[in-house]
């Protein structure tokens, strides 16, 4: 088939042929986006939860629904393929993962059985609960890395344009070092074999080289490096955030900028889940649990922003737990106990029990963040800004562009994206101007 | 003293002199928000809560305290009367209420001593639970809300300016009927003793025939019928919409906009609450509580626009229920149990528990209102102008000009509000524009 | 076949031939019982729930399984029949229940399509929500009765011995009158159609005529009047209590022996419900419901008893709720929340909120029952002692012998229940003796 | 003053003088008890927990207090001292435990200024988190515990009786060894300064050794090893279990038989606590939160008995969390998420929340267990029995004499000590018969 999509002139590139979906780790999130693209496909459900396809965008006087009034890629022409520690087809893996409901998978058996992930790069050090069966051998990391680049371009024979997105688990808690500043750097620590390159990293990396897409539905330190951004730009490849945000976070970012317009104060948030999915095992390690709560604790400062407001939120005392919890399987539940205070300081509580399911609220964002990146790609004004600010909607762990601040509040994230969705509309060229911003800070 | 203060240009009338704060009902709310004032002043506790108060207002590049960017009358210069039907004075009717602690009342005995409300305008046939004590007799509604405005003009003598706010019980459901169309025919059923006229009607009626702006706490029908809309315009009293947005319609309101943004369906909402205060024995009574029961039902209505999305807010079930429930006092407990949907329409439920305090959620409310209402009357675009839509942040149900759409989004009514403000100070008398309209409906 | 077992000597008569279960109201508890019998049979389930089938007993130094201590019919041998006013077979009732899941369902879809439930006796007088399809109709109430008489005789053709267990709606609610105090009043009241004679009562006293045990796992009066336990002596047909303990009760006669236990005082204990099978719609009626409420709201004053300790449990404010919540079916969730109070009389409290599920929590339990009222009238000592309070373990609403106290506590309940197994089995003439009373009253 | 009571021939001793209470740790609980005991002295408020001053027992007919029914000591003749490592005075103490309300305390502050714990035996080394500031110093651990035995010599002097109830802080986890053996070993281990000796083990040694009760309300370790029971016997002074059964743990021990009783299944209990005192802070050390998890785990697996249950309670995943929360300071919440499943397996789902107050539950505990080891210690047939077992009921972590099995199941605790008690009065010299050992295994 022919070359990517690009923008040639002023336009957004229409979305025509193929939309190759490539996701590293294969389990229970990719199964379930995957065999529910089928599902809708086929007019046996509705992909619920996801913005692209369910929600409406107000253009001037009118409603339209987002699928109609911005061009994305059709359900109908996205190709699914990737990589995964286990071996075995989707339909296996969708078993094993017990998300969906056997006779609902039982229906779509045939699709799911045809799509069999390729070998993937992995190493135990950074994820120390699993072990992996279909691996990938190489000289060094950069030998690997080349390998998933050589897979991507095969694919690319089938494809029109590609994304990739990370669906692996959890890896351990990396901090930033000199090899992950500048694109050099790092690939110079590929042929090295640096322990800070983690194999999301070369993921990211592959990926990005070949002018792919690349989104984190977990909380590692990947494409958030200076490296990747700089090769992002460079390619026309856009990136965004990391870490889903799914559950108990996006309850706690939803409740924590209510009470704040309230000027209601915070002595304490307690949140503890429980889970009994390979994700909850992987971050039964403390290593990789380190990752995700780094990742889930910085979201109340940002909101609540104590700085400037002293009395009411200097002195939170906040916690995050994850309990791996076998009976529970893929249905994690997410409990909040939280202490306010309101007039005259008088203690309240507030508590919240989210029985939710992971994979179920993960695969719709996945969906829209495919769409989204392939069309920030074939838009002009947003294919070389590297991080695309606008998609922090869908993060728990949202990125920026030249260190800004990011936004957490779920509905400032919502209001951003409408707004860049219509600027983009209006004028594809023109750099997006953060017309909320006066708003957010109210 | 002399007269209420008047905008006479075009700038906002300073904030001079006493503003006497009139309150029908000085039970658990009028108490705890005058005991509160009085512990601010003298230091012994903040005033959490409060926007007022407590928040901050962007103004340009810089972020100012909301009192110090807006003229608002100063807790200082608050002045406090009423009108109760049991009688006692304020440090009995606080011991009642059994808000706030013993041992912080006793601190302000002497001042709460001092504060004896009038007898007050009651009819049990509207609040069938309780027996006033002191009560106002007369030989017509009329007669009594002519003894209220002589009330009123001896308050003006002490006083600058004057707002007076509905802290009672909530009264029976009441209909529109033609009485309530327009002021003539609503000045004549007075005469006539119409049954459709109840007495927070004649309070609101006198507040307003003597200029004085008006607002509800509770959800009785009140100053939302044509007749009071058409008499706040004419007197320049501003008048706003009812039932303080305190305890579960709260989080109601933070909670539904976020399954939204998400495009997550909704099966189902059960809402419970118990409570034990004077206001739980009240709605006790069916007829008080259907007239609650209809403020918190359209909520979700509103909010989730089914119509627009049929996929995921056709077939909600709502439920909501208030139970009296002595052991708990003023703790108000609201659980609410949700059923919710996802990718390919799997359930998930989320469960809120909010062990909250009725008064003192309301009181810094009731103080808002007091400030903002006066400032209004002060604005020269707003002292005519009727209903406060901007105002709309503190109320389950949101008062509208021109039969427009309540927003009962709680951000969206932050963001309103914060707007006015700042659209007043640039320009006190342009008319106000709905500049976050686009974001509203984004 | 030949005719009902019955203890020739001084032994416990074996069980042999078939039992024959007749089942009034053949919904949710019916088909999920029937439908659960046959799994079991088949080995494709465990009977979990059922202490018949699952649990052992002491023997002396040994522990045996109870269905091999005890001579009881076996699962193999049990037969069921019914009438319905919904007409249908039960495959056909069992998707309409939505208990069971569908897959589950269709591998015994030929069993329950052949069983078609009789036409009814039912009059909407006594259950406002329901229209019944097939329905006997008749002269009078006797006329009707002697209908049901019909089809238990023609039942018997097929089986060895029977028992009927009323699996029905719960009736509105009705007082004792003089119609109900002995057997010829009450043979006359269905002669003369008096209105305090339900449905329910109809089927009781056919059952109890033909000499068959009669169990009701619905609140309403129907076999606890003295007419009824008159006839059940005289016929040597046993009955026992009613309304079956399911989920918020029985966690209630949990917790409530373990406050008392601990001297833990009450000041309340609020209890909802939200339901949306049948039994939730029927008790949307409030004269239903009220039926209800009397059977749950008694469990607390007999298991706290007041009058001994007036200073823990005097002023105890107990409210019960249940509500229709269609979005939920047959899944029930009940919340209780528990004010409590320790030592100096510091207060706490306590939530439970239990996701049950109504039906498989009951079916276990008609199981039981219909295992326990065949042996009770294989036993010489219990054949003719009517009221078998040793069954008060299944029952919200335990009766009992000579107006006694019913046992609550779910605990001293089942030590009842075990140690009447023990001395049936040790001496089946001898009267049984309340060997744990003293324990009861520790 | 005279000896200490000694039963001369075969009746149980008076309760006559003064029964000294000496406590190793006076933080939260103990100041709490002895507050508590002043208060109901002088009529303030009720001695509410308390089985001893609260409930009732049987007499044959009648039904008595069990304070007339038992030769109880007085709560008049209670003399209190103890050890603490902090300091100061116990009004200090109960100010800084924040349990009590400061004005309660304000009415006895005299009486808690004038008891001022004696320095502590301490070492860091077995309690992490803490820093001791009045420690005693020795040559070697024999020497302190000589110092704790001077101690209570000197208290001899101004009491008749004494018992000995440790609420110090939970120690880290320690296994029994060889020097825990026997007396000969652990005499001399205090010589060598085993490592496997802790502070609380000399507090216990010294008190045995002075024919002093001892109790232990942590799980530490301490009297629960062979020397320590030889030694028990030996001088007649009779110990207990540990760690008393205050939370979370209460309620399982009487969910978990209930659901046991009923035949229901469990996959799951996931049990976590928040809570902010010292104890909490404590806990927050990894070792000293594993001797506290040893303690609640086991309690399920002694109830549920899965070796008899396997197709019910094989297969439990049990986890235990705690958690240091400063906010909520005393007031521990305690949340237990709990998967059970019922007839042909199907799932539900319990949740329970316990907003309770640990010291509140302890306090009243720590009384009764004073006055039983007195009466005890004067009962011919337990004095010299070492481990009393009556008193399971009393801990999460109950000690059994001979190996035997431990009661867990509250409700079969307390029927055991009512028996006890019984029978004691009535033959204070026969051994103890497990009466009620049918019924537990029923």
């Amino acid at each position: 088939m022919s070359g990517t999509a690009s923008p040639h002139d002023n336009q957004i590139a229409p979305a025509q042929g193929k939309l190759g979906v490539m996701i590293p780790g294969m389990g229970a999130v990719a199964t379930t986006l995957i065999a529910g693209v089928v599902a809708v496909r086929r007019g046996l459900a509705q992909p619920v939860g996801s913005l692209t396809q369910m929600d409406t965008l107000k253009m001037g006087e009118t409603t339209v629904p987002v699928k109609e009034a911005v061009p994305l890629a059709a359900l109908d022409d996205l190709v699914f393929t990737g990589w995964d520690i286990f071996g075995g087809n989707l339909y296996d893996a969708a078993r094993t993962a017990q998300v969906l409901d056997p006779w609902q998978l039982e229906s779509i058996k045939p699709f799911l059985e045809s799509i069999e992930p390729m070998p993937a790069v992995f190493d135990q050090h950074y994820v120390k609960r699993l072990n992996g069966k279909t691996v990938k051998t190489g000289r060094n990391k950069c030998d690997l890395a080349n390998q998933i680049r050589n897979d991507i371009a095969a694919f690319k024979q089938k494809t029109d344009r590609q994304v990739m997105i990370w669906c692996g688990s959890t890896e351990i808690f990396l901090k930033e070092t000199d090899v992950h500043q500048t694109l050099a750097a790092f690939e110079r620590g590929m042929v090295d074999n640096d322990p800070s390159i983690s194999p999301s990293m070369l993921y990211a990396w592959a990926a990005l080289k070949e002018g792919v897409p690349f989104a984190n539905g977990a909380p590692n330190l990947t494409a958030d490096i200076p490296a990747l951004r700089e090769l992002s730009q460079q390619m026309g490849a856009p990136i965004c955030g990391k870490d889903f945000k799914t559950g108990q976070t996006l309850i706690k970012t939803v409740l924590a900028p209510a009470l704040k317009a309230r000027s209601l104060g915070l002595n304490g948030w307690y949140s503890t889940n429980i889970l009994g999915n390979r994700d909850g095992e992987v971050l039964d390690d403390p290593e990789s649990f380190k990752t995700k709560e780094e990742s889930k604790l910085g979201v109340l400062e940002y909101i609540l922003e104590p700085e400037k407001h002293p009395e009411l939120y200097r002195d939170i005392f906040h916690k995050v737990r994850i309990n791996y919890y076998p009976p529970r399987g893929d249905n994690k539940e997410g409990w909040d106990s939280i202490d306010l205070f309101g007039w005259l300081g008088y203690p309240m509580q507030l508590k919240v029990d989210f029985l939710c399911r992971d994979s179920i609220l993960a695969a719709p964002l996945a969906l829209d963040l495919c769409l989204f990146l392939d069309l920030a790609q074939r838009t002009p004004s947003l294919k070389h800004a590297g991080v695309q600010d606008w998609l922090s909607f869908y993060f728990k762990a949202p990125d920026v562009k030249d260190s800004g601040r990011p936004e957490h509040d779920l509905f400032l994230q919502a209001a951003k994206l409408k707004s860049t969705l219509r600027q983009i509309l209006a004028n594809p060229t023109a750099a997006i101007v953060e017309e909320e911003a006066e708003f957010a800070e109210a």
